[in-house]
C-alpha cells in the first residue's frame, strides 16, 4: 500500500466519507450507543455500551434483585432468561425458534458442541469415527478445548486450514470445528460449502460465529449447520464477559448428549430428581444456574437490533472496509503495512487486519491519538467496523491518524483521531 | 414439636428476640444491606442485595465499560478480576493465597474438579482407580455432572449416604464428591473427618460448599481438602447467577489436568499459541472471558466481610437456628411440622428445614404474609439464617407466623411477617 496524502486527496476522501454518511440507511442507530470523541474500531473486541443497557442494569439490580429477591426468578423471568434472549439472537444467526440458549462461555459452549457432535457422528455410523478436524488457524481455544474433547472421547485431532478440511474428511471423521470468519486475517470461511462437505462425509460441524454474527448473514438454518457457538460481547454489543449461546439445529437436539448436563438442563429442575433426564429442546444446552445480571445487560443490548436488516449491515460493513482500504492506501507510506485481510468480498468479515513489523509500538500510538483498534501478536493490527455505529467519517480519520502515525504526510498532534 | 402460643409465651419470646440482637456483635452490619418489610429468610438461595453493590455496577456499566471500553481489560483490572476475587473469597474459606479462582457455574466447577481429581489420583495409583463415589443425597447437578466425568474418565459412579462414604472407599476409588451441608435437610457434613478417609484410600475428594462458605468456617487448608467448588449467591451475597469458585490445593495445582482448558488457563494467554500450556497455579482452573458484570457485583459484595468474625458468624448461625426451633416449638399446633435439620450443632449447617404433608401451600401463605423461605419437593419448607442480615427477632417474627398459618392460635393478618 501506498500513499501520498496530499491535501486535495484528503480533501476528496473527507467528501466521500461525509456523502457516504449522508447516504447511510444505518447511520440513526449510532445515537444508540454511547460514544465520544475517541474513533472505536475494537468493536470486534468488546462492542460499545448501548445507551438502554444502564438503566436497564440498574432496575435488575435495584428493583429485581433488590426489592423482589427470590422472586424475581419466576416474576422477573430470570429463570427463563437462556431461552428468552436466544430467541432474540436467533434471527441474527438464521435460526428459527426453539434452537439457541444463551449460557456460560464461548469455550464451555465449543467443550459442549464438540462432545455432543461427537456422539451423534457416531451414533449415526457406520465404522469408528475417532477424528476431530479442527481448523489450524483457529482461536486458541478452540483448539484447546478441542483437544481436551479428543481426548475424553476416544479421538485425535486432525488439524487443517479451513481450505484444506475437504481433503482430509474421511469415514474416520466425527466433529468438524471451524470459525467462520478467522479472529487474526479477518478473513471469511465458506460456511455453505464446508458444511455440506462435512455432511458429505458422514460427520458433524460445529462452527464458532464470535467473528460474524451480528456482522453478516449467518444463514445456519438455511446451510443445514449441525452446531454453532459465539460470544455476544464484540458484534452483539452485550458488554465485557456476556455469557454465549449455543445453536442446536433442531433435528439434532433429541441426540444432543451434552457432556454438561447440569440441573438447568433437566426436563423437571425443580423435581430434584436423581436421575438425569434432559429437557427436550434448546434448553438442553443449559448448565447451571444462569448469569443475570450478564444475561439481562444482553437482552437489554439485543433492542438496538429493532428494525436492522443484516443486508443493509452487511452491505455497509463491505463499504467501510473497502473505503478503509482505500483510505490507508491514500495515506500510508508505500510499503508501510499490508493488507492481510482477502480483498475479495466473500472471503472479508468485518475487520480489516493490517501487517507491519513495529504493529505493537503503532497501536499504542494510534490509542494515544484517539484511533482504537488492537494488536495481535506478532505483527498485526486489527480494526473492526461495526456497521451499527461506526461512520465513514470515523473509517477516514483512522486511516488518515494512521498515515500519520506510519509516517505519512501531515503532523500527528493529540486529539487528530477525535470525532468532530 | 408442639406449642401453645399463649400471650405470655409470645412476650417472652418477643422480649428475648430483643435481648439477643441487643447483644449481637453482628448487628450492625444489616444496615450494609438492602432490606424492608419483608422477613426474608431465603438467604440460602439468593442472599439480599448490598448497599454498595448498586453504585459499583452503576460505574461498571458506566464509565468502565461505557467511557474505557476495551481499555478496561487491564486498566480496570477486568482481566485478573477471576484471581483477585478469589483472593476475596479465600479467607472465607480457610484458604491461604492462590489456591481460589472465581468463574464459571458451579455445576462447571463441579465438571472440572470431578475430572481433575480422577486424573490426579490414577497418577498416583497404585492400581486402576475407577469409581467415583457421589453422595447419594445431593443436590441434583452434583450427581448429573459427576455421572457425565465418570463417563468420560471410563469410571462408574458409586452412590452412598456421606455417612456410609468410609465404608465403601476402596484401592479403585479415584474421586470423591461430597456436599459439606445438603440443600434440602441442612445436615452439616462431617468434612475433616471424611477427608482424612478418602485420602486414607489413596482417593481425590471435592467438596461443593454452596451452602456453608459464609454461613460457618470451612478450613480447606486445615483439613488438607484436594478441591472445593460453590457457588457465590448464597451466603456471599454475590448476586442471581454470580460466578462460582474453584479452590484447588497449592500442592496439586501443577497436576490439577483440566477437562476445559480455554484460554483464560493458558500460562500466556495473548500470545495466541497453538500449543496449551497451562499457567501454573489457581489460574489453571479458569476457562473462558469472565462474566464482568456479574463478577464484579460480587467483588463489591464481598465488601460487607470486611472486619467480619466467622467465628462470630457461626456462634450466630447457631444461635438463630436454636431459637428458630424454640419458638416454632412455641408457635406451632403439636405434630404439626418436623425438624428434618438435626438438633445437634455438630451436624447443622445453617437453615432449618421443616417437614410438613402441605407445605407448598404452607410456604404460599408464609410468602403472602410477608415471611420468605422456599419450599422443596415434596413436603419440606427451608428456612435460611443468614447472620450478616437475619435477626433474632426476624426469627421470633417467622416463626410465630408460622404458626399461625399452621393453625396456631392468633389470626392470621396481612403483613403479619412485617419488620416494625
Amino acid at each position: 500500500m501506498s500513499g501520498t496524502g496530499e491535501p486535495a486527496r484528503e480533501r476528496e476522501l473527507r467528501e466521500r466519507a461525509a456523502a457516504l454518511d449522508g447516504a447511510d440507511r444505518l447511520a440513526a442507530k449510532r445515537k444508540e450507543f454511547v460514544l465520544d470523541e475517541v474513533t472505536y474500531l475494537d468493536g470486534n473486541s468488546l462492542g460499545a455500551l448501548p445507551v438502554n443497557v444502564e438503566a436497564r442494569v440498574a432496575d435488575v439490580v435495584t428493583r429485581e434483585w433488590g426489592r423482589m429477591r427470590i422472586r424475581s426468578w419466576e416474576e422477573s423471568g430470570w429463570w427463563t432468561a437462556p431461552e428468552r434472549v436466544g430467541e432474540r439472537i436467533a434471527p441474527l444467526l438464521g435460526a428459527g425458534p426453539g434452537q439457541v440458549v444463551v449460557a456460560d462461555s464461548t469455550s464451555v459452549n465449543v467443550f459442549k458442541a464438540v462432545v455432543a457432535a461427537v456422539r451423534m457422528a457416531r451414533a449415526e455410523g457406520p465404522g469408528e469415527r475417532d477424528e476431530v478436524v479442527v481448523d489450524a488457524t483457529t482461536f486458541p481455544t478452540d483448539g484447546y478445548i478441542a483437544e481436551s474433547a479428543a481426548r475424553l472421547t476416544g479421538c485425535r485431532v486432525v488439524p487443517a486450514a479451513p481450505a484444506d478440511v475437504p481433503g482430509v474428511l474421511g469415514p474416520r471423521t466425527a466433529a468438524v470445528l471451524l470459525n467462520h470468519a478467522d479472529y487474526h486475517s479477518g478473513r471469511l470461511h465458506d460456511l455453505p460449502g464446508l458444511t455440506a462437505a462435512v455432511h458429505a462425509a458422514g460427520a458433524r460441524v460445529v462452527w464458532d460465529l464470535c467473528h460474524t454474527a451480528g456482522a453478516l448473514p449467518v444463514g445456519l438454518d438455511e446451510h443445514g449447520v449441525d452446531l454453532a457457538v459465539g460470544c455476544t460481547y464484540k458484534y452483539l454489543n452485550g458488554g465485557p464477559g456476556a455469557p454465549a449461546y449455543l445453536y442446536v439445529r433442531r433435528e439434532l437436539q433429541p441426540r444432543f448428549d451434552s457432556p454438561l448436563p447440569g440441573w438447568n438442563s433437566h426436563a423437571d429442575p425443580f423435581g430434584m430428581r436423581r436421575d438425569y433426564e434432559p429437557a427436550g429442546d434448546a434448553v438442553r444446552g443449559r448448565v447451571g444456574t444462569p448469569d443475570i445480571l450478564s444475561l439481562l445487560a444482553l437482552e437489554a443490548a439485543l433492542d438496538v437490533w429493532d428494525g436492522v436488516s443484516l443486508h443493509d449491515v452487511r452491505a455497509k460493513s463491505l463499504a467501510l472496509t473497502d473505503f478503509f482500504l482505500e483510505c490507508v492506501a491514500a495515506y500510508a507510506p508505500a510499503g508501510r503495512v499490508t493488507s492481510v485481510t482477502p480483498a475479495a468480498h466473500a472471503e472479508r468479515g468485518s475487520q480489516i487486519a493490517l501487517r507491519c513489523p513495529d504493529a505493537r509500538e503503532v497501536m499504542e500510538r494510534l490509542v494515544a491519538a484517539g484511533v482504537v483498534g488492537d494488536f495481535r501478536a506478532p505483527d498485526v493490527l486489527r480494526f473492526g467496523f461495526t456497521p451499527l455505529y461506526v461512520s465513514f467519517a470515523d473509517t477516514e480519520r483512522a486511516a488518515r491518524v494512521l498515515g500519520r502515525v506510519l509516517g505519512g504526510s501531515g503532523e500527528l498532534t493529540p486529539g487528530d483521531g477525535a470525532a468532530t
